[in-house]
């Protein structure tokens, strides 16, 4: 349900949000996340559309995040790769339905809207105020 | 975020519902739900893997369900399709992880268990109890 796109976005954002004094090029950010090059560039020409990141181009150039980690939710990055569409019309396109939704449809939308709401009420700040004992992409065998 | 098969795979579903003493044909399903009969059949394939129907062969036969309708959740139907997976392990791997999720692992599968449980706790049943003005997948225009 939560697609390999949105988890390798969120990958990709909260390192950027981990790092925010840096840019990082496409490859040194699929390293870092372990995401396949040539599929995290994708991610990122979606996340730059959605102008949850920008590119400088050149010498010290990468991605950097256009706002603060405390502004930007997981339904953002949702959005940005994978709209969460909600239920506005009939989907069959019945003229009798059209805005007045079936019971199915009424509550599928339903389920639309506590899975927008659960991905609103996270920003990516929240992942980093609060870490558990594993670092966000970060090895730590060794340390104790 | 709902995808396009979750959705058609809950057409066929409620509409096996709401004939339940009669066998369809997929050709017979595609066309009241109103979904292309290759993609149908696609997900017939997938709802008989997952036992929610069974297909008899020959003259009369077609698809029913294998379950009353209250016995049958939206998470049930979901799962048969496009599963929800729940985030039991680090997803990039990382030994020192493990099933100790980080932060952003443990917020996406938090987010996933909110989509699980919303999607448990809706039976076909439940659209069929309590209709809207709208009936499902039925257009009535000129019916006041």
């Amino acid at each position: 349900m939560i697609s390999q796109t949105t988890e390798y976005a969120l990958r990709a954002i909260v390192y950027l949000a981990m790092h925010s004094d840096t840019a990082f090029t496409t490859l040194q950010i699929a390293k870092a996340t372990r995401v396949p090059p040539a599929y995290l560039a994708k991610v990122m020409r979606a996340l730059g559309k959605a102008n949850l990141v920008n590119s400088q181009r050149g010498f010290g150039g990468g991605f950097e995040l256009t706002r603060k980690p405390s502004e930007i939710t997981f339904l953002d990055v949702l959005n940005a790769v994978e709209p969460c569409r909600r239920i506005r019309k009939c989907p069959l396109g019945l003229e009798s339905h059209g805005v007045n939704l079936c019971a199915l449809h009424k509550r599928l939308d339903d389920a639309a809207a506590v899975i927008e709401e659960t991905f609103a009420g996270v920003t990516i700040a929240d992942i980093l105020a609060k870490p558990t004992k594993s670092i966000p992409l970060i090895e730590t065998t060794g340390v104790n």
